[in-house]
């Protein structure tokens, strides 16, 4: 029996009472965008949805999860501080834009001068507006000498260890910026990076890019809970749209956790996963269950019989072991074992071709927001790398961390705070 | 003035009375199916549709064109012929299925022998249909020393040359077998592919892998034109699977070929055409609409004004040069400037993540299907690597050429007719 089983913990002991019951400030937080405005996400929502860009959080972070995504991480070119701030307001009025379904500038694919470069690429102007959310972050690496942004660089964006067992491939890893593309649609989500890349010509480029597809976790009790390419239901005890205490505790950053300009935001993990999926396939029906410690069909933590019953991990079979075994993913990632710490995860599966070695190179894009990844995340992982059963199937094989600032008013830019 | 543009030449001369005539034979033919039980495929199919997977022709060609693609090639591992003929039984089966929204076995994810690795993968199981379709082809590899198959290699069935400005990766290109997998839900897409190689297990493995998206061009007229990632529309003037004249001229190969085998079937051409969206992005209005011989925002070909205005290559502008330019990509790929000679074409847009030069890396993973490669598409990328001004902005990186044996009968397998 592990420690963690002996000790069951309330969730509020992780930011005791200071952090969890912080009101929320910064702007546009009168404008009460958030959590109330999501749309429903499923394979039913409607082509013509738009999500609001402006709010008090940005979008794309509740927002139950479309179903593709366009992931890229940039790097500033320049050190003109200037021009990154200019070039932030181009970006956050082009984003108002295309997430209202409209191009980049009015008329901009097609009604531009014929003598000038269209203002907009053009590949989603017969598209609708397929719920697409966009949402950026500010790499660890914005905070060093070049901008002159060191004092406000948050404690809680810390450089990520090296976990056990990461193979981090550095063209995979870091950046300065990145761009959270979500829609319904995946020529929606590239339509929008590639035309905010464009803008940054000269300013930033990219660093490494992702696409993926399937929501590997649901954010919102009104979503299916869909499967990862283990097969297995992902995020049946995620963080949802709904949990609005928890959301406040774990995910939302405040004034008093130590930078203002980051209340209302939230510290985003990218980890690209490389998931051996062949040799998964070859494992059996129960060894997949043990590991993960939930049934395959219904999604059951083992011990139970429906998807959403509560996990106890407290369960002895027969032979007296646990029923959720010890070094099942389940368990380790449980808040009960990590002090009450949880995560709110929004990743996506992902096949980049094949491997070169008659496999395909496929996998999990995880991407998690939380409140102080230095008690969230880097715990949770600390104990997955160290112990899940999961690991010989998995690899990490790319990472990054970033501050996503709060959400843009209706005057505001992204990021306004940081730098003004 | 080019020669093409003087000589107007009827489509019916490329193949001659003889094989434009000629009766389709093969099993299956009595069934009927073909393009009358295609589905409409635009993005409100319902995502429980299903398309049959028997028929004279193979589904997947004619089917309109679904949102996703997984296109993986392989190579055969075993010299062992029977063993490979288990394998297309094992496929056909297991086809059959999953085009009908059912696991690969029955109950094979999560209702088998616990002891046991599960008969299916899993994470298509709460999916609906999403009009998957498969799609198998037999690569020109295959028709080696290794199989006894040299004799029933087709004519049609050439080596593609390399083509001016070709820079292949030998990684992305060949294989023995092809599966095509299309759906309006990527993760089924993934889901049939990973189990057909799963199934394939000391038989087959990945060779490359491509995934793609927003459906380059429509197969039938009920579908919106697509758009490239060169914001254009993108087959307009594509054989359509309410075009059952041209079909069979230039689609259906027929006993007549010198094949009885590939009666019904076809030839595919596998192209990853990547494009420089960067420097595109930087070409004028004015310069992207004459490089592609279309106005961007309708579609209509220059000198016309609705997308399907017929294209009239001899307009001329007042300083006496065509409206459509000599070296544009409609001219050149015109069957009026061909000899008639047309193909069905059914890429998907891709995005692979980026270059590690700061650019996206994307373009169009080009698909297409004809009667007669050498006749085809053969003289039509010659005119389009020597010519096109098109060219300047696109690398082809990877190239494959595949035999699609006809469609199955309801008790028959993939290519029975050349195994039998």
């Amino acid at each position: 029996m592990s420690d963690a089983e002996r000790t069951p913990v309330s969730r509020r002991r992780l930011f005791g009472m200071a952090g969890a019951g912080a009101a929320l400030v910064g702007v546009g937080a009168a404008a009460g965008i958030g959590i109330d405005k999501v749309n429903d996400g499923s394979p039913a929502q409607a082509a013509t949805t738009t999500v609001d860009f402006h709010g008090v959080h940005q979008a794309g972070i509740v927002t139950p999860t479309q179903q593709n995504l366009h992931f890229a991480a940039l790097d500033v070119t320049t050190t003109d501080k200037g021009k990154l701030v200019q070039l932030l307001r181009a970006w956050t009025d082009a984003a108002r834009r295309m997430t209202a379904g409209q191009e980049v500038v009015p008329g901009g694919a097609v009604d531009g001068a014929p003598t000038a470069p269209p203002g907009d690429t053009g590949e989603a102007l017969d598209l609708p507006g397929s719920a697409l959310t966009l949402t950026i972050g500010f790499g660890t690496s914005l905070f060093d000498d070049r901008f002159g942004l060191k004092a406000k660089r948050p404690a809680q964006l810390v450089d990520l260890p090296l976990f056990p067992k990461d193979k981090l491939d550095p063209e995979r890893s870091g950046g300065d910026l990145c761009i959270q593309a979500c829609a319904n649609d995946p020529q929606v989500a590239v339509h929008a990076v590639r035309n905010l890349v464009r803008l940054g010509f000269g300013v930033t480029e990219v660093r490494w890019s992702q696409l993926g597809f399937g929501r590997s976790s649901s954010t919102s009790r009104a979503q299916l809970t869909p499967r990862n390419l283990f097969g297995f239901k992902d995020g049946t005890n995620n963080i949802k749209a709904e949990d609005t205490d928890i959301l406040r505790d774990q995910v939302w950053a405040t004034a008093a956790d130590g930078q203002p300009w980051m209340a209302g935001g939230s510290y985003l993990i990218a980890r690209r996963i490389r998931m051996h999926i062949e040799t998964w396939d070859r494992e059996t029906l129960d060894g997949q269950q043990q590991i993960i410690g939930r049934t395959k069909g219904s999604g059951a933590a083992l011990g139970q019989t429906a998807e959403f019953d509560p996990i106890d991990l407290h369960v002895h079979g027969q032979g007296g072991d646990p029923i959720i075994p010890v070094d099942s993913h389940v368990r380790l990632a449980s808040d009960e074992t990590l002090n009450g710490a949880k995560i709110l995860r929004r990743g996506y599966n992902f096949v980049d071709g094949s491997d070169g070695v008659g496999h395909l190179e496929a996998g999990l894009f995880f991407l998690a927001f939380n409140r102080d990844t230095r008690k969230q995340y880097i715990p949770m992982q600390n104990a997955l790398s160290s112990s899940d059963a999961m690991m010989e199937y998995v690899q990490h094989t790319g990472s990054a961390h970033f501050a996503v600032p709060p959400g843009v008013s209706d005057t505001g830019y992204w990021g306004d705070g940081l730098f003004t």
